[in-house]
C-alpha cells in the first residue's frame, strides 16, 4: 500500500516509522492525510509484526494543522446536516454519528487511541492545530528544541477538537489545559516541557533515534499482549468512577496474562534467560464488558 | 445593581473585575456575600458586554474564609432537615437539593463554573476556606507573593465544601490535594506554586495588570462562542467515560463553529484581518445531552 | 493478633506503625502477607483507636514483590476458571466476584483504599511490583534516598494490578503512568519525585521521623469524622462526572459535620482553645447513594 501523505517503515524490532510527508506544505493536514492516518493505524499498524509506532514529521515541521488554503469544505463538514437537539439526544444511541458531522481530526485520533502497542510522537517542529490535537492520542511526546506546539484554535473561532479535550486535561491538568485552549499561543518545547505535555525534550538531531530507542525498549523480550492490555488499563481506569472498577478490569487481565504469556515470563525470569513471548495483540482476552 | 460586599467595573474590551469588597472583614465570605456572588454571576457576568472575569480581594486580603464571628447559623444550615439514607438516594433524582442542606459555598462556585467565559482568581493575599476554595471553580489562578492559601477545614471538624473536591484533584492531582485537604496548612505563594494550584506568582502591584492582561489576551479578536465552547468542552470531558464522548461533544461543537464563527475567523486569517465575530455566549448550541 | 509477616504497633496519638516483615525475603508478598494485609486493614486499622497508618518495610527493603519462588501458585489464581465474555457482562452485577479470578493485590489495595483515614506510605527500599502499586491506594507517599520502585509487570508478561490502572494516572497523569508501565524500569527516589509519585525524599535515617511525624500533624486536634469525609469526598469526587455530584455529596458532609463536630471546632476557634471531637470514624453519615 503505497501512501501519498504518509511514509511507513518497520524496523527488525518490529518498531514502526510513520512520517508525515508533504514537507513543501509543513506536512499540513488535509482529508486525503486524514484517509490515509485512518487507514494506516487500522491497517497496516495492526500487523502483528508492529509492535509500536513512532510519528514525526518530514523536514522542519511535525504538521502544521488543517490546511486551510486547501479548495473547499476544508473541515469536511456537510453544512445542510442538522444536529438539533433532537439529534444530540439520539447521537448517544449511535456511535458511528453521521458524516459530515463527525470531525475529521477526531476520527484519526480514535483510531490512534485504539492501537492496542505504545505510540510515540516525535514532535520535530511546528504541531499546530490537528498537528498538536492528533499527538495527544500517542501515549507518550517527545520534542526537538525547534518543536512549536500551538492550540490555535481560538485565532480562528472554532474549537479544540479530535478528541483533545478528553486527552489534555489528563496529560497536563485542568489549568493548564484551559490556559493553552484561552491563549492559543505557540508554545516553545521548554514551555511545553514545563506544562508537562511532552516528557523530554532533544537536541534536533537526537529526537529521532531518542524516540525509536525508547520504542523498542517497550517492546523487546515484552509480551504484547501484555503491553496492550496494560494500555487499555491505564486509559479506562483513568476515566473509571471507582478502584472497584480497575480491580475488575485488572483481575480479568491478570488472569489471562497469568496462564497465557506471565507463565512464560516468570519461567523465563527465575530461569535468567530472555522470555519466548507467544501472545498476539491481535487477539486480546475482553477485559471491559463493551470493549 | 449595587452590591454591598461587591464592587463590579467591565472595560471596554469586556474584561470585568470583580472586588471582593469587605476590607475591615478581610472580605470574609457571609451569606450577603454569598447571595450577591450568586447574583453577579448569573446575571451582571451574563452580559455578552462581558467577555472574561477577573476575582480579586479589596485591602490586604483576598477572602478569610467563612465569617465564623457572624451571629446565628454561620453556615446557612437548617439543623432540622433530616438528611436519612433515603432521602441521599432521592436527593440523585432531584438536583435542585433542598436549601437548608445545600452547601452555600457550592451555589456560588457551580455558578462561576457555568459561566460560558474565562475566570481568572488574582489571589492579592489570604485565601482560606471558602476563600481558596472558591478560585478553584475560576479557570486560572495567579498569586500575589503575599498570597496565603490555605483548606483549613480540618482544623475546624468540617470538610473541604463548594465542589472542591471535584476540582482540587483535576488542577493538583489527588495526592497533592489530599496532604492539603489533611494538613490544613496555610500555603505559601511559592508552596502553592510548586504544587501546581497557581499557575504564577507575581509582585503585589504587578498581580492585577497581569491578571488583566491575561484575560484581555483570551478576548480580543476571540469568539465568544468559542471560547464558551472550549470551556465546556475541557471540563466536561476531563470526566467524560471515554474519548469517544468527547469526539461526539467537540464533532458538534466544530459543527457549529465551522458554520458560524469559524467562516469568519478562517477568512480573516486567511486575508490577513482581524476577524469579526458576531456569536454570542448567551446564545450556545447544545452539545452535551443534557446540557 | 499475631501476625507472621507483619508488625503493628499504635502510639499514644493514635498513630499506627504497620511493618511489612519478612526482611530475609526483601518483605516479598506471598499468600500469607496477602491475607495478613487485608487483615490488618479490615479490623485492626479500623479501631477508632487509630487514627492514620504508617506503612513501611522492615531491613532494607519496603516490598520486593511478589515472591515469584513460591512453591505452586505464585498468583493464587484458579486456571479452571472461564473468565469468558459473558461471565464479564455478569462481573459488573456481582462485585464479588469469584475468587481464584479475583486479583490477590487488588483486595489488599481496595481495603487500604476503603479505611476511611490517612495512610502513608514510607518506602524505604526496594517497592517493586505489587511492593510499588500497594503504595498507589496510600494517600501519600514518602521515599528514602535509597527507594527503588519499580513497575515491573512488563518485564514478566503480566499487567499492571491491584487496581494501580485506577490510582497511577490520578497522581501523575497518564503520560507519566504509560511510560513507567511501559518501560518497566526501576525508578530512583529522585525520578519518582520528578515524575511526582512521591511528594518528598528523605535521608534513610528521616524517612520514618518525618512520615510519623507527618501522620501525626493530620490527626492531632482534628475530627476523626471529617478527615473520613474528606477522604471519601477526593477521591470519589475525583472520578464524578460533574461538579454538581461534588456539590451534593459535600452538602450532606457539610451539613453532618456542621451539626456534629463542627460545631465544637468552630467554638474551639472562637474560644482559641483545642477542640474535643467526639465523632468517630465508625460510624460516619451516608454521603454517597451507594457508599
Amino acid at each position: 500500500m503505497a501512501y501519498e501523505t504518509l511514509r511507513w517503515e518497520v524496523d527488525a524490532d518490529g518498531v514502526a516509522l510513520l512520517t508525515l510527508h508533504r514537507p513543501d506544505a509543513l506536512n499540513a493536514f488535509d482529508l486525503t492525510m486524514a484517509r490515509e492516518l485512518l487507514q494506516v493505524f487500522t491497517t497496516d499498524a495492526r500487523d502483528d509484526a508492529v509492535r509500536a509506532v513512532v510519528v514525526t514529521g518530514e523536514g522542519r515541521a511535525f504538521c502544521a494543522g488543517m490546511d486551510l488554503s486547501a479548495e473547499g469544505n476544508v473541515f469536511g463538514l456537510d453544512e445542510t446536516q442538522d444536529p438539533t437537539p433532537e439529534s444530540i439526544r439520539e447521537r448517544f444511541d449511535d456511535p458511528v454519528y453521521v458524516d459530515g458531522v463527525r470531525d475529521t481530526g477526531g476520527k484519526v485520533t480514535l483510531a490512534i487511541h485504539a492501537l492496542p502497542k505504545p505510540v510515540i510522537a516525535a514532535i520535530n517542529g511546528a504541531a499546530v492545530g490537528i498537528g498538536a490535537t492528533m499527538t495527544l492520542a500517542m501515549d507518550l511526546r517527545l520534542a526537538s528544541t525547534k518543536a512549536r506546539i500551538g492550540f490555535v484554535f481560538g485565532r480562528l473561532g472554532i474549537v479544540p477538537e479530535a478528541a483533545s479535550s478528553w486527552f489534555l486535561p489528563r496529560i497536563v491538568g485542568v489549568q493548564q489545559a484551559l490556559e493553552w485552549v484561552y491563549s492559543a499561543e505557540i508554545l516553545t518545547a521548554e514551555a511545553a516541557l514545563a506544562g508537562r505535555l511532552v516528557r523530554s525534550v532533544h537536541e534536533p538531531d537526537e529526537l529521532l533515534p531518542t524516540a525509536l530507542g525508547l520504542a523498542r525498549s517497550f517492546v523487546v523480550d515484552r509480551s504484547p499482549t501484555a503491553l496492550a492490555l496494560a494500555k487499555q488499563l491505564v486509559y479506562r481506569n483513568s476515566a473509571a468512577a471507582d478502584p472497584l472498577e480497575a480491580h475488575l478490569s485488572d483481575s480479568l487481565a491478570m488472569w489471562h496474562a497469568a496462564v497465557g504469556d506471565g507463565k512464560e515470563g516468570v519461567a523465563a525470569f527465575l530461569a535468567k534467560r530472555p522470555p519466548e513471548f507467544t501472545g498476539r495483540a491481535s487477539d486480546l482476552p475482553r477485559i471491559f464488558p463493551e470493549a
